[in-house]
């Protein structure tokens, strides 16, 4: 990981300006032997040219071989090792809509699911049922009082929603009651520890349930819900006492938001609908306030998972349209990199190390790159190395890193 | 190393199936400034096949710059950190011949060796004498008895024996007894740490050197033996816990079914005398009941070892022109690679990083070497990296892993 102890003695508070660009899940395979991947193949000439002026290089998000979830990728890429900052999501999408999770507190993800007559799941996700009725359903449940316990409970988007328990004597260490299958019953609220607190925070996450359950009766398909990455104050070390940053993200789903306000990014507002171009526009009319921008690309993670090797290639040509909005601020530092690969092939995330690039034009090394690619990346100038060297490197690159020794 | 903590978090006991094909000391140089290295000048049709399909790269057995041993060059393609797991040749050598190492037991590899009347060392090997000749001279040491221990001497290969001693309050930390030289006499059994123990173990192997010696008087040339590698029980993380695999090996040389029984693996049976192409028919044979084959060939390191650059490359050869036996096996993941380099041009290991094959035609990244050599490899898709890595990355590629966080 970035060694912090090194990042505060050597970040230093002026310097250039840097965009961090990510598209989720950017690397990709061929879908046959001799073919291309998804950014190989699209048309990407704004990519493409920054690439040859630039340095690429290939980032290994956690470690060899292990197939990286959301939130640790992009701690990863903000330069926290995810093996160390192992974070549960239910903190993440609490705070990616704005829930602060404090000391003591436990947050969770929730679903709303569909339940039959004798208790037994028949929809994990309540037949995905729209923002409006899930609130309503939010609503049923929000009322719901715990004893010695301030209870939140807020829509997420759909189906989900996050909660918060706020009280003395709370313990995250609870089991998921999502038993990830349909058929079962949702599984109590059981502690996972021996902490006599984790077993009174189960005991009221069960009287939450119990009440919940009567409460939903009427709001088929949403009439029951599941918990699941109860959670604590992950207590991140923050970018502004670290790398001496003032940064801030411009992300459309929660959960990226979640990690970013972690680090202590601002977050910038957003609109579900957003496109690159959208995006890119909040970071252009937020530019003059911040010295780090975050910008996060949803799509091509989501149409990587659908398989749709020619749709999340279109998304990545979507971004390389909208790129001169970007290098019109004149930005230090600009990297475009992903979380992590998710190749159509496999309509999952992957391990496969993830391309890179690094654009700083008064500072960076051209590389012999001709293109933005993995197989060009395979042989950049960065070579292949850590997600979390990413931010040593944007910092470098933008004059922001004192030397080290005389 | 392989975080095996990691590791038994993510590690799935379904999937797909693994062969780790390791040509031992693969790596070479060119004997002269021109030329190719012995991979290279090999036709290697069938490994240039994979190497086109697949991703190449360079492993790194134990860090740059240290020629490594077999044994812990084996521990690090197993993902076991050789610095960590410091093991004493003794235990693998007593393991490769079924000699079990318990808790508290030393283990240590002898020789039979010539001295003249002297005492000193004339021979060190006893003129290589065949293994008929010297399991007679294990029968007449193997009688010996010590006060308080069960000792075991059993043959190994020509003048190579193993011992083994069991029993309350003995250490293995001493030193050898090999001078490593001739015209001197063998040391005498000397502790190398303080413990009471030790100097006890000391002790019991002097007086077993001296009855050794008597016994050993007519054997000629075997008339004295030397001891070394003590080493107690290592304990090893078993890949049955750490990966979930059911792994199994097919080796020829005791060594590397020793190290290869020490962290778990069943051991198929084979003939001092199997050609490459005999090795893989036991694979095969054996491939039902196993999800993770390793399999050992020995002679590339052996003429490495000899200065043959030409007999080394017919090895490679060998194992190419044998290779469709593999494949025939459909593996989800086949790795092919060496333990370390051998360079014929040397006539010795050497710390050069080892070329690397993985091919996983599901899962792959496909790079853009055009055959299996090292210069190709320095460009492959994995880029160069710890031999600890490539467990991990065989799992991966196999689907055996869990995604790490959400």
């Amino acid at each position: 990981m970035a060694n912090f102890d090194l990042m505060r003695r050597l970040a230093r508070s002026e310097g250039g300006k840097i965009i961090l660009l990510v598209m989720d899940g950017l690397g990709g395979l061929p879908m046959t032997p001799d073919g291309l991947t998804e950014l190989e193949a699209a048309k990407t000439p704004n990519l493409d040219q920054l690439a040859r002026e630039g340095s690429t290089g290939l980032s290994i998000p956690i470690a060899r071989g292990v197939e990286p979830g959301s939130g640790p990728a992009h701690l990863a890429l903000f330069g926290y090792d995810p093996l160390v900052y192992d974070i549960g999501r239910g903190a993440l999408e609490a705070m990616g809509i704005g829930l602060a999770i404090g000391p003591g507190d436990v947050a969770a993800r929730g679903n709303f699911c569909t339940v039959d007559d004798s208790g037994k799941i028949i929809d994990r996700r309540a037949g995905r049922i729209d923002t409006e009725r899930a609130t309503k359903a939010v609503e049923a449940v929000a009322g719901i009082t715990l004893p010695g316990v301030e209870l939140i409970v807020r829509e997420v988007k759909e189906h989900r929603f996050a909660l918060r328990l706020r009280g003395k004597g709370l313990d995250h260490s609870l089991h998921d009651t999502d038993p990830q299958a349909t058929g079962v019953a949702p599984f109590p609220a059981k502690a996972s520890s021996n902490a006599p607190a984790a077993h009174h925070t189960a005991e009221l996450i069960n009287q939450f349930i119990a009440q919940a359950q009567q409460r939903l009766k009427d709001h088929h398909p949403a009439n029951m819900l599941t918990l699941r990455g109860f959670a604590g104050d992950p207590a991140l070390p923050q970018f502004q006492d670290v790398y001496k940053l003032n940064p801030a993200c411009v992300a459309v789903y929660p959960m990226y938001k979640g990690v970013s306000r972690l680090v202590g990014m601002d977050i910038i507002d957003s609109d579900a609908h957003d496109e690159p171009s959208d995006e890119f526009k909040r970071v252009a009319d937020n530019w003059p306030k911040y010295d780090f921008v975050f910008c996060h690309i949803k799509y091509t993670d989501s149409r990587g998972e659908d398989g749709d090797f020619d749709a999340k290639a279109a998304v990545i040509e979507q971004v390389d349209k909208a790129l001169p909005a970007l290098l019109s601020l004149n930005p230090d530092t600009l990297i475009v990199t992903g979380d992590h690969s998710t190749p159509a092939k496999l309509r999952s995330h992957s391990w496969h190390p993830v391309p890179t690039l690094l654009w700083a034009p008064k500072t960076h090394m051209p590389d012999r790159s001709q293109s933005f690619g993995e197989r060009e990346c395979i042989a950049g100038g960065l070579g292949q190395f850590p997600a979390t060297d990413l931010l040593p490197l944007a910092l470098a690159h933008a004059h922001r890193l004192e030397r080290f020794g005389a």
